[in-house]
């Protein structure tokens, strides 16, 4: 019999399930709407008649190691609870682990979602083949995940890997966290609008102000369409996106010297319009960076300058692999390696 | 016969050697005058001369594990060189550590100075019972290390640690590395003198203006003494160099999660001056921190809110125990643990 798990990614919208062999095969995905309006409790039998039904499916071939389930909020590694999730407010103080682990009766692994991300692209994605790595997801907010040694970095609480929430700019703008000039404020889909909208009230972008107007779900994506058509001010808004993620990066090279680091998100479809200022920055920012750049003196950088793993001497920034499945494929790994 | 290692620190001024036990116990300490001017083949002699002294009066009695030398420089790993070191111009490209092996006859480890300090104080000092913990040194620049597992954390080209080039304000003073804005250029030694000259040339610093007037040596101490008689611009620059140390710990916080940070060095003697705007930025900035604070509402923090490691659930930010010792005790643990 082989070995598989079952990974879970637990999103504000949808709720998706996916076998996985131990090789990273996928068996089967299952995708269902996350009826959060109904309650926690409707939320759960419903992931847990879905798990059910494959654990069923696959039980005479393959032997279930586990559940791994990737959840949007700060997740209490050791109690197995949602300390805190603004999608999913009422699963604050609910032994959530420990109630899905008795219907199931199988090992059972939360994880905050960003973390899980990262995981999967360590483990099949832009990573694999590294056994440390970092990852930022810029979606809604900017998550952020750990990788060292081949395992999820948690730090003592399991509240490691925030880089979201990293200041760029000591009096910049408000974020949802309590600091001020997060990285989160400048490169998430919802600060590319934020800014996107400031400019408009700044007068002279009428680039802008025609895609917004009337437009309820003026999105990243319309200010992203500006600027590949050349409209200046979205293009600058996208070079502020690449500035935040460059000082961020050129920190986290010079604390941590890992050899690649992987941007992902919904946001990263606008590498074009962003990674430029990214690398600008992380190359005068970081003489750690600057000692281990694959492309000295390039204005572009990283993916094209990739090396072979192992006794590798350069400094990797690229795109994640895995698109939305990546939290999907690091929740199915979570029980393969424990915590 | 118990065992012992030699440590070694290399400093610009003085060059330390200490013999000390497995379990942390001194045997002996030898201070010379570091004599860079006569250059690298010299000093490297008068090291080898008093390590050879100190081992041959311990041969009888006990095992010598290797010689752990901490370096003011980046050092590759792998090769045993000093890649960059201001201190030590004609080190670079010199096969250092084997150089010094073969005189020797014994195992030889050469590190950073920061890392090996950031070591001490987690074997012996303020970071003792701890696995994991960061340490920045505010000297003349702001050193930094990271220890994982009880490990030094090397990252991938042995350039981890350099919390002191984080980016506090990405507009901000030009910083030797070629950043802006680093930690280094708020909260060194080097940085406080700067931003007090600033200051006297902005006009209204009278006690500044007095203190620096025909004083060839005006320093950091002697800012620091007027900040403790109540003079008002002195007491600004030490709150600027605590909120640059508060604004880069909530990063560190928040990407690392480490149940222990330890400040040291020279500048750490004005703890009173600096900690109270530290420790506000922390708590404003990082919510990692705030889950985890262990004075809540406090206007101070860290040190008296220390709770026992195991099952700690608190933040410490903490001052440094070792004083000049902790590299020296951080190089001789070196051969223990082995890289």
């Amino acid at each position: 019999m082989a070995n598989y798990s079952i990974g879970v990614d637990l999103g504000g919208t949808n709720l998706r399930i996916a076998a996985v062999g131990e090789q990273g095969n996928l068996l089967e995905k299952i995708t269902l709407g996350t009826q959060v309006a109904l309650g926690r409790d409707h939320v759960i039998k419903d992931m847990c008649d879905a798990i059910q039904r494959l654990a069923a499916k696959y039980r005479a071939s393959d032997s279930l190691m586990g559940i791994g389930i990737g959840v949007p909020g700060i997740i209490d590694m050791k109690t197995g609870m949602v300390r805190e999730s603004p999608n999913l407010p009422d699963w604050a103080d609910y032994p959530a682990r420990d109630e899905i682990e008795k219907r199931l009766g199988a090992l059972v692994i939360l994880e905050n979602d960003a973390n899980s991300a990262a995981f999967g692209e360590q483990w099949l994605g832009a990573a694999r083949e590294f056994d440390d790595m970092a990852m930022l997801t810029l979606g809604t907010g900017v998550g952020g995940g750990l990788v060292l040694n081949g395992r999820i970095w948690h730090g003592m609480t399991g509240m490691a890997g925030e880089f979201g929430h990293t200041t760029v700019e000591p009096d910049g703008a408000q974020c949802g966290c309590g600091n001020r000039g997060c990285l989160e404020a400048y490169a998430s889909a919802t600060a590319v609008v934020r800014m996107a909208r400031e400019t408009i009230a700044g007068g002279a972008a009428p680039g802008l102000a025609r895609a917004a107007t009337g437009n309820a779900e003026f999105s990243a994506k319309a200010v992203y369409n500006l600027a590949i058509q050349g409209d200046e001010e979205a293009r600058k808004i996208f070079r502020r996106v690449g500035r935040a993620l460059g000082i961020v990066l050129a920190d986290m090279v010079n604390a941590l010297n890992l050899p690649i680091y992987v941007i992902g998100g919904g946001v990263v479809s606008a590498w074009d319009a962003f990674s430029p200022a990214m690398f600008m920055e992380l190359r005068e920012r970081s003489m750690v960076y600057a000692a281990t750049d694959p492309e000295p003196g390039s204005g572009n950088g990283g993916a094209a300058g990739r090396v072979q793993p192992g006794g590798q001497t350069k400094t990797i920034v690229t795109r994640a692999l895995l698109g939305s499945d990546a939290g999907l494929f690091g929740a199915a790994r979570l029980p393969m390696v424990g915590q």
